[in-house]
Protein backbone atom coordinates (compact mmCIF):
# COMPACT_ATOMS: atom_id res chain seq x y z
CA UNK A 1 0.00 0.00 0.00
CA UNK A 2 1.35 3.39 -0.65
CA UNK A 3 1.93 5.84 2.73
CA UNK A 4 1.40 9.42 2.99
CA UNK A 5 5.41 10.91 2.89
CA UNK A 6 6.83 11.46 6.32
CA UNK A 7 8.86 14.15 6.83
CA UNK A 8 11.04 13.05 9.58
CA UNK A 9 12.16 9.93 6.86
CA UNK A 10 14.90 11.11 4.60
CA UNK A 11 16.64 12.63 7.69
CA UNK A 12 16.40 9.09 9.93
CA UNK A 13 17.80 7.58 7.09
CA UNK A 14 20.66 9.85 6.34
CA UNK A 15 21.53 9.33 10.54
CA UNK A 16 21.64 5.66 10.28
CA UNK A 17 24.07 4.33 7.49
CA UNK A 18 24.51 1.23 9.74
CA UNK A 19 21.50 0.26 9.46
CA UNK A 20 19.72 1.19 6.06
CA UNK A 21 21.39 1.44 2.66
CA UNK A 22 20.41 3.95 -0.10
CA UNK A 23 23.09 2.51 -2.93
CA UNK A 24 22.72 -1.14 -2.27
CA UNK A 25 24.69 -1.86 -5.36
CA UNK A 26 27.98 -1.30 -3.32
CA UNK A 27 27.56 -4.01 -1.35
CA UNK A 28 27.15 -6.43 -4.19
CA UNK A 29 29.13 -9.61 -3.22
CA UNK A 30 29.56 -8.32 0.54
CA UNK A 31 26.81 -8.36 2.00
CA UNK A 32 27.69 -10.58 5.02
CA UNK A 33 29.82 -7.64 5.77
CA UNK A 34 27.02 -5.69 6.75
CA UNK A 35 26.26 -7.95 9.97
CA UNK A 36 27.97 -8.67 13.06
CA UNK A 37 28.52 -12.47 11.43
CA UNK A 38 28.04 -14.29 8.46
CA UNK A 39 24.91 -16.12 8.23
CA UNK A 40 22.30 -17.33 5.89
CA UNK A 41 21.24 -14.30 4.22
CA UNK A 42 17.32 -14.09 3.68
CA UNK A 43 15.52 -11.29 1.59
CA UNK A 44 12.32 -9.75 1.57
CA UNK A 45 10.87 -7.69 -1.39
CA UNK A 46 8.52 -5.31 -0.37
CA UNK A 47 8.76 -5.04 3.19
CA UNK A 48 6.18 -2.70 4.35
CA UNK A 49 6.26 -1.78 7.30
CA UNK A 50 8.40 -4.48 8.56
CA UNK A 51 6.75 -6.16 11.18
CA UNK A 52 7.40 -9.30 9.14
CA UNK A 53 10.95 -9.23 8.81
CA UNK A 54 11.48 -7.33 12.63
CA UNK A 55 9.65 -11.30 13.75
CA UNK A 56 11.85 -13.37 11.36
CA UNK A 57 14.80 -11.61 12.76
CA UNK A 58 13.83 -11.61 16.36
CA UNK A 59 12.77 -15.49 15.92
CA UNK A 60 15.79 -16.66 13.59
CA UNK A 61 19.13 -15.03 15.20
CA UNK A 62 20.57 -17.88 13.16
CA UNK A 63 20.08 -16.10 9.94
CA UNK A 64 20.31 -12.69 8.44
CA UNK A 65 17.98 -10.83 6.98
CA UNK A 66 17.20 -8.02 4.56
CA UNK A 67 14.20 -5.94 4.01
CA UNK A 68 13.85 -3.85 0.51
CA UNK A 69 11.23 -1.56 0.74
CA UNK A 70 10.88 1.02 -2.20
CA UNK A 71 9.03 3.56 -0.48
CA UNK A 72 10.84 5.83 2.01
CA UNK A 73 8.08 6.20 4.15
CA UNK A 74 7.68 2.43 4.67
CA UNK A 75 11.28 2.01 5.44
CA UNK A 76 11.80 4.73 7.29
CA UNK A 77 9.03 3.11 9.60
CA UNK A 78 11.20 0.10 9.53
CA UNK A 79 14.52 1.64 10.73
CA UNK A 80 12.55 3.51 13.81
CA UNK A 81 11.75 0.14 14.87
CA UNK A 82 14.81 -1.30 14.30
CA UNK A 83 17.27 2.10 16.13
CA UNK A 84 14.91 0.80 18.85
CA UNK A 85 15.71 -3.02 18.25
CA UNK A 86 19.37 -3.30 17.27
CA UNK A 87 18.64 -6.21 16.22
CA UNK A 88 22.49 -7.45 14.39
CA UNK A 89 21.27 -10.00 11.50
CA UNK A 90 18.55 -6.87 10.09
CA UNK A 91 19.19 -4.73 7.21
CA UNK A 92 17.53 -2.31 5.93
CA UNK A 93 17.82 -1.33 1.83
CA UNK A 94 15.50 1.98 0.74
CA UNK A 95 15.54 -0.09 -3.09
CA UNK A 96 13.51 -1.70 -6.21
CA UNK A 97 12.61 -5.03 -6.19
CA UNK A 98 13.39 -4.46 -10.42
CA UNK A 99 17.19 -4.03 -9.51
CA UNK A 100 17.91 -7.33 -7.76
CA UNK A 101 20.79 -8.28 -10.46
CA UNK A 102 22.11 -5.21 -9.48
CA UNK A 103 22.62 -5.24 -5.81
CA UNK A 104 23.23 -9.12 -5.14
CA UNK A 105 25.59 -11.45 -6.97
CA UNK A 106 24.17 -14.24 -9.49
CA UNK A 107 24.91 -17.40 -10.49
CA UNK A 108 27.26 -19.99 -8.61
CA UNK A 109 27.97 -16.73 -6.78
CA UNK A 110 24.22 -16.23 -5.64
CA UNK A 111 24.17 -15.15 -2.08
CA UNK A 112 20.18 -15.38 -1.34
CA UNK A 113 19.28 -18.36 0.81
CA UNK A 114 15.75 -17.64 0.64
CA UNK A 115 13.05 -15.22 -0.58
CA UNK A 116 9.84 -13.52 1.02
CA UNK A 117 7.13 -11.96 -1.00
CA UNK A 118 4.35 -11.19 0.85
CA UNK A 119 1.41 -9.35 -0.12
CA UNK A 120 2.59 -7.55 -2.82
CA UNK A 121 0.48 -5.17 -5.23
CA UNK A 122 -1.98 -7.47 -7.13
CA UNK A 123 -1.92 -5.35 -9.92
CA UNK A 124 -5.20 -7.26 -11.32
CA UNK A 125 -5.29 -5.00 -14.44
CA UNK A 126 -3.72 -8.03 -17.58
CA UNK A 127 -1.70 -4.49 -18.92
CA UNK A 128 -0.06 -4.23 -15.43
CA UNK A 129 0.89 -8.35 -15.44
CA UNK A 130 4.50 -7.15 -15.62
CA UNK A 131 4.45 -5.23 -12.38
CA UNK A 132 3.45 -8.03 -10.33
CA UNK A 133 6.39 -9.49 -8.33
CA UNK A 134 5.70 -13.23 -9.47
CA UNK A 135 6.12 -12.02 -13.22
CA UNK A 136 8.52 -13.76 -15.71
CA UNK A 137 11.18 -11.20 -15.41
CA UNK A 138 11.16 -10.83 -11.76
CA UNK A 139 11.41 -14.64 -11.38
CA UNK A 140 14.32 -14.05 -13.37
CA UNK A 141 15.94 -12.29 -11.14
CA UNK A 142 14.99 -14.25 -8.03
CA UNK A 143 16.57 -17.34 -9.71
CA UNK A 144 19.77 -15.60 -10.32
CA UNK A 145 20.51 -14.60 -6.74
CA UNK A 146 18.99 -17.06 -4.94
CA UNK A 147 21.38 -19.98 -4.30
CA UNK A 148 20.34 -23.67 -5.58
CA UNK A 149 18.11 -25.12 -3.67
CA UNK A 150 16.61 -21.62 -1.70
CA UNK A 151 13.37 -21.38 -1.35
CA UNK A 152 10.94 -18.66 -2.24
CA UNK A 153 7.98 -18.40 -0.08
CA UNK A 154 5.12 -16.12 -1.55
CA UNK A 155 1.83 -15.27 0.30
CA UNK A 156 -1.11 -13.44 -1.02
CA UNK A 157 -4.55 -12.65 0.44
CA UNK A 158 -5.44 -11.83 -3.09
CA UNK A 159 -7.07 -15.20 -5.08
CA UNK A 160 -6.74 -13.87 -8.49
CA UNK A 161 -2.61 -12.82 -8.03
CA UNK A 162 -2.32 -16.23 -6.29
CA UNK A 163 -4.10 -18.08 -9.37
CA UNK A 164 -1.86 -16.17 -11.40
CA UNK A 165 1.44 -16.62 -9.45
CA UNK A 166 0.69 -20.20 -9.63
CA UNK A 167 0.78 -20.59 -13.28
CA UNK A 168 3.32 -18.11 -13.86
CA UNK A 169 6.06 -20.07 -11.61
CA UNK A 170 4.53 -23.60 -13.25
CA UNK A 171 5.51 -22.05 -16.46
CA UNK A 172 8.94 -20.44 -15.37
CA UNK A 173 9.83 -24.13 -14.34
CA UNK A 174 9.70 -23.74 -10.50
CA UNK A 175 9.01 -26.83 -8.63
CA UNK A 176 6.44 -26.24 -5.66
CA UNK A 177 7.36 -27.42 -2.65
CA UNK A 178 3.96 -26.63 -0.55
CA UNK A 179 0.51 -25.49 -1.73
CA UNK A 180 -1.89 -23.91 1.14
CA UNK A 181 -4.88 -22.58 0.38
CA UNK A 182 -5.80 -21.59 3.39
CA UNK A 183 -2.71 -20.95 5.60
CA UNK A 184 -3.90 -20.08 8.62
CA UNK A 185 -5.59 -22.98 9.19
CA UNK A 186 -3.24 -25.60 7.51
CA UNK A 187 -1.76 -27.77 10.12
CA UNK A 188 1.04 -28.39 8.39
CA UNK A 189 2.50 -24.67 8.82
CA UNK A 190 3.03 -24.30 12.41
CA UNK A 191 5.72 -21.28 11.98
CA UNK A 192 4.08 -18.90 10.15
CA UNK A 193 4.98 -15.19 11.00
CA UNK A 194 2.08 -12.59 9.87
CA UNK A 195 2.13 -9.25 8.68
CA UNK A 196 0.63 -6.42 9.86
CA UNK A 197 -1.80 -6.77 6.83
CA UNK A 198 -2.17 -10.19 6.98
CA UNK A 199 -3.35 -10.45 11.05
CA UNK A 200 -5.78 -7.38 10.04
CA UNK A 201 -6.81 -9.11 6.95
CA UNK A 202 -7.35 -12.28 8.57
CA UNK A 203 -9.32 -11.53 11.74
CA UNK A 204 -11.63 -10.56 9.29
CA UNK A 205 -12.37 -13.91 8.37
CA UNK A 206 -10.25 -13.84 5.11
CA UNK A 207 -8.16 -16.20 3.89
CA UNK A 208 -4.48 -16.76 3.47
CA UNK A 209 -2.80 -18.24 0.33
CA UNK A 210 0.81 -19.74 0.35
CA UNK A 211 3.53 -21.16 -2.41
CA UNK A 212 6.30 -22.22 -1.41
CA UNK A 213 8.76 -23.41 -4.52
CA UNK A 214 12.46 -23.42 -5.87
CA UNK A 215 14.24 -23.20 -8.97
CA UNK A 216 15.17 -26.07 -10.98
CA UNK A 217 18.95 -25.86 -11.60
CA UNK B 1 -19.37 -41.99 -3.51
CA UNK B 2 -20.39 -45.42 -3.19
CA UNK B 3 -23.36 -46.36 -4.66
CA UNK B 4 -25.77 -49.10 -3.19
CA UNK B 5 -25.90 -52.31 -5.36
CA UNK B 6 -28.93 -52.34 -7.53
CA UNK B 7 -30.44 -55.51 -8.66
CA UNK B 8 -31.51 -54.28 -12.29
CA UNK B 9 -27.43 -52.92 -13.32
CA UNK B 10 -26.05 -55.93 -14.21
CA UNK B 11 -28.83 -57.38 -16.71
CA UNK B 12 -29.41 -53.71 -18.19
CA UNK B 13 -25.35 -54.02 -19.12
CA UNK B 14 -25.29 -56.91 -20.68
CA UNK B 15 -28.65 -56.11 -22.52
CA UNK B 16 -26.50 -53.08 -23.85
CA UNK B 17 -22.91 -54.08 -25.54
CA UNK B 18 -23.37 -51.41 -28.13
CA UNK B 19 -23.64 -48.50 -25.53
CA UNK B 20 -21.12 -50.19 -22.85
CA UNK B 21 -18.60 -52.52 -22.83
CA UNK B 22 -17.31 -54.41 -19.72
CA UNK B 23 -14.06 -55.55 -21.80
CA UNK B 24 -12.78 -52.45 -22.85
CA UNK B 25 -8.65 -54.02 -23.66
CA UNK B 26 -10.08 -55.27 -27.06
CA UNK B 27 -10.96 -51.69 -28.28
CA UNK B 28 -7.96 -50.58 -27.63
CA UNK B 29 -6.49 -48.72 -31.14
CA UNK B 30 -10.02 -48.86 -32.35
CA UNK B 31 -12.29 -46.89 -29.85
CA UNK B 32 -13.07 -44.52 -33.00
CA UNK B 33 -15.14 -47.77 -34.16
CA UNK B 34 -17.12 -47.55 -31.96
CA UNK B 35 -18.80 -44.69 -32.94
CA UNK B 36 -21.24 -43.53 -35.72
CA UNK B 37 -18.46 -41.11 -37.16
CA UNK B 38 -14.76 -40.17 -36.32
CA UNK B 39 -14.62 -37.58 -33.81
CA UNK B 40 -12.14 -35.45 -31.24
CA UNK B 41 -12.10 -38.76 -28.42
CA UNK B 42 -12.49 -36.88 -24.89
CA UNK B 43 -12.24 -39.75 -21.73
CA UNK B 44 -14.36 -38.65 -18.15
CA UNK B 45 -12.05 -41.00 -15.58
CA UNK B 46 -14.91 -41.89 -12.49
CA UNK B 47 -18.02 -40.51 -13.76
CA UNK B 48 -20.48 -41.39 -10.84
CA UNK B 49 -24.08 -40.91 -12.36
CA UNK B 50 -22.84 -39.44 -15.64
CA UNK B 51 -24.43 -35.92 -15.45
CA UNK B 52 -20.73 -33.75 -16.77
CA UNK B 53 -20.15 -36.57 -19.47
CA UNK B 54 -24.23 -36.76 -20.79
CA UNK B 55 -24.37 -33.29 -20.72
CA UNK B 56 -21.15 -32.75 -22.69
CA UNK B 57 -22.03 -35.14 -25.29
CA UNK B 58 -25.32 -33.15 -25.86
CA UNK B 59 -23.61 -29.83 -26.39
CA UNK B 60 -20.25 -31.10 -27.79
CA UNK B 61 -21.92 -33.33 -31.06
CA UNK B 62 -18.48 -32.75 -32.82
CA UNK B 63 -16.45 -34.45 -30.65
CA UNK B 64 -16.94 -38.11 -28.95
CA UNK B 65 -16.97 -39.07 -25.32
CA UNK B 66 -16.45 -41.81 -23.02
CA UNK B 67 -17.83 -42.28 -19.45
CA UNK B 68 -15.35 -44.79 -17.54
CA UNK B 69 -16.73 -45.81 -14.10
CA UNK B 70 -15.45 -48.38 -11.70
CA UNK B 71 -18.97 -49.12 -10.07
CA UNK B 72 -21.32 -51.15 -11.58
CA UNK B 73 -24.36 -49.14 -10.01
CA UNK B 74 -22.92 -46.07 -11.09
CA UNK B 75 -22.18 -46.69 -15.13
CA UNK B 76 -26.08 -47.99 -14.76
CA UNK B 77 -26.97 -45.06 -14.25
CA UNK B 78 -25.32 -43.60 -16.92
CA UNK B 79 -26.61 -46.22 -18.81
CA UNK B 80 -30.05 -45.99 -18.69
CA UNK B 81 -29.50 -42.17 -19.33
CA UNK B 82 -28.23 -43.12 -22.48
CA UNK B 83 -30.68 -45.98 -23.64
CA UNK B 84 -33.28 -42.91 -23.35
CA UNK B 85 -31.23 -40.34 -25.34
CA UNK B 86 -29.25 -42.73 -27.17
CA UNK B 87 -26.94 -39.73 -28.15
CA UNK B 88 -24.48 -41.32 -31.23
CA UNK B 89 -21.44 -39.62 -29.38
CA UNK B 90 -21.32 -41.45 -26.14
CA UNK B 91 -19.98 -45.04 -25.25
CA UNK B 92 -19.50 -46.05 -21.50
CA UNK B 93 -17.20 -48.64 -20.03
CA UNK B 94 -17.52 -50.12 -16.95
CA UNK B 95 -13.84 -49.95 -16.27
CA UNK B 96 -10.91 -49.11 -13.78
CA UNK B 97 -8.84 -45.84 -14.00
CA UNK B 98 -5.88 -48.13 -13.35
CA UNK B 99 -6.31 -49.52 -16.42
CA UNK B 100 -6.06 -47.18 -18.84
CA UNK B 101 -3.18 -48.30 -20.98
CA UNK B 102 -4.38 -51.42 -20.98
CA UNK B 103 -7.58 -50.00 -22.79
CA UNK B 104 -6.16 -47.06 -24.96
CA UNK B 105 -3.35 -46.88 -27.25
CA UNK B 106 -0.12 -45.04 -26.34
CA UNK B 107 2.44 -42.88 -27.14
CA UNK B 108 2.52 -41.47 -30.69
CA UNK B 109 -0.87 -43.68 -31.11
CA UNK B 110 -2.33 -41.93 -28.13
CA UNK B 111 -6.24 -42.00 -28.57
CA UNK B 112 -7.39 -39.53 -26.23
CA UNK B 113 -8.00 -36.01 -27.13
CA UNK B 114 -8.89 -34.51 -23.44
CA UNK B 115 -9.05 -36.53 -20.39
CA UNK B 116 -11.73 -35.10 -17.15
CA UNK B 117 -11.40 -35.57 -14.10
CA UNK B 118 -14.58 -34.27 -11.46
CA UNK B 119 -14.43 -34.45 -7.72
CA UNK B 120 -12.40 -37.53 -7.45
CA UNK B 121 -12.65 -39.35 -4.13
CA UNK B 122 -9.66 -37.27 -1.74
CA UNK B 123 -7.97 -39.89 -0.08
CA UNK B 124 -7.46 -37.67 2.26
CA UNK B 125 -4.81 -40.43 4.52
CA UNK B 126 -1.56 -39.89 3.74
CA UNK B 127 -1.11 -43.72 3.32
CA UNK B 128 -3.36 -43.96 0.53
CA UNK B 129 -1.53 -41.56 -1.74
CA UNK B 130 -1.40 -43.57 -4.29
CA UNK B 131 -5.17 -44.14 -4.79
CA UNK B 132 -5.47 -40.28 -5.63
CA UNK B 133 -6.49 -39.79 -9.51
CA UNK B 134 -3.68 -36.78 -9.54
CA UNK B 135 -1.51 -39.23 -8.19
CA UNK B 136 2.08 -39.88 -10.46
CA UNK B 137 1.23 -43.54 -11.71
CA UNK B 138 -2.04 -41.91 -12.67
CA UNK B 139 -0.67 -39.27 -14.57
CA UNK B 140 2.03 -41.35 -16.33
CA UNK B 141 -1.25 -43.35 -17.15
CA UNK B 142 -2.61 -40.00 -18.40
CA UNK B 143 0.50 -38.96 -20.47
CA UNK B 144 0.79 -42.61 -22.13
CA UNK B 145 -2.56 -41.65 -23.81
CA UNK B 146 -2.91 -38.58 -24.65
CA UNK B 147 -2.32 -36.84 -27.19
CA UNK B 148 0.65 -34.18 -27.33
CA UNK B 149 -0.92 -31.05 -25.95
CA UNK B 150 -4.39 -32.70 -25.24
CA UNK B 151 -5.65 -30.78 -21.98
CA UNK B 152 -6.70 -32.55 -18.40
CA UNK B 153 -9.12 -31.09 -16.85
CA UNK B 154 -9.43 -31.68 -13.11
CA UNK B 155 -12.10 -30.27 -10.87
CA UNK B 156 -12.82 -30.64 -6.80
CA UNK B 157 -14.18 -29.17 -4.16
CA UNK B 158 -11.86 -30.70 -1.93
CA UNK B 159 -9.30 -27.82 -0.69
CA UNK B 160 -6.78 -31.04 0.44
CA UNK B 161 -6.79 -32.78 -2.69
CA UNK B 162 -6.55 -29.65 -4.83
CA UNK B 163 -3.46 -28.86 -2.73
CA UNK B 164 -1.78 -31.89 -3.67
CA UNK B 165 -2.79 -32.35 -6.81
CA UNK B 166 -1.27 -28.46 -7.97
CA UNK B 167 2.24 -30.01 -6.52
CA UNK B 168 1.68 -33.19 -7.60
CA UNK B 169 1.27 -32.10 -11.28
CA UNK B 170 4.22 -29.54 -11.29
CA UNK B 171 6.36 -31.96 -9.71
CA UNK B 172 5.58 -34.64 -12.82
CA UNK B 173 6.03 -31.48 -15.10
CA UNK B 174 2.87 -30.24 -16.11
CA UNK B 175 2.01 -27.06 -17.89
CA UNK B 176 -0.61 -25.61 -16.46
CA UNK B 177 -3.22 -23.85 -18.42
CA UNK B 178 -5.97 -22.30 -16.00
CA UNK B 179 -6.44 -22.52 -12.09
CA UNK B 180 -9.50 -21.53 -10.72
CA UNK B 181 -9.73 -21.01 -6.89
CA UNK B 182 -13.61 -20.04 -7.37
CA UNK B 183 -15.28 -21.67 -10.71
CA UNK B 184 -18.13 -20.56 -10.20
CA UNK B 185 -17.14 -17.02 -9.76
CA UNK B 186 -14.94 -17.36 -12.63
CA UNK B 187 -15.43 -14.59 -15.31
CA UNK B 188 -12.90 -16.33 -17.36
CA UNK B 189 -14.90 -19.83 -17.31
CA UNK B 190 -17.69 -19.29 -19.39
CA UNK B 191 -18.96 -23.15 -20.41
CA UNK B 192 -18.41 -24.72 -17.24
CA UNK B 193 -20.58 -28.18 -17.07
CA UNK B 194 -20.95 -29.29 -13.84
CA UNK B 195 -21.63 -32.78 -12.03
CA UNK B 196 -24.71 -33.67 -9.84
CA UNK B 197 -22.40 -33.30 -7.01
CA UNK B 198 -21.08 -30.22 -8.00
CA UNK B 199 -24.61 -28.28 -8.14
CA UNK B 200 -25.94 -29.48 -4.81
CA UNK B 201 -22.02 -28.64 -3.40
CA UNK B 202 -22.02 -25.47 -4.61
CA UNK B 203 -25.89 -24.47 -3.99
CA UNK B 204 -24.37 -24.52 -0.53
CA UNK B 205 -21.87 -22.47 -0.85
CA UNK B 206 -19.07 -24.55 -1.28
CA UNK B 207 -16.27 -23.13 -3.48
CA UNK B 208 -15.28 -25.10 -6.74
CA UNK B 209 -11.49 -25.49 -7.40
CA UNK B 210 -10.17 -26.14 -11.35
CA UNK B 211 -7.23 -27.06 -12.76
CA UNK B 212 -6.30 -27.50 -16.34
CA UNK B 213 -2.93 -28.58 -17.59
CA UNK B 214 -0.98 -30.15 -20.47
CA UNK B 215 1.97 -33.13 -20.18
CA UNK B 216 5.09 -31.59 -21.77
CA UNK B 217 6.56 -33.40 -24.85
Amino acid sequence: MRLRNKQWAKPLILAHPEMILVRPEKMQGHWQSRFDQARPLYLEVGSGKGQFIVEMAKTHPDRNFIALELQEAAVAMILKKQVALKLPNLQLVLGDGADLTDYFSEGEEGEIDGLFLNFSDPWPKTRHEKRRLTYRDFLRQYQAIMKPDALLQFKTDNQGLFEYSLVSMNHFGMTFDLVSLNLHHDKRVTDNVPTEYEEKFSADGGRIYELVAHFKH
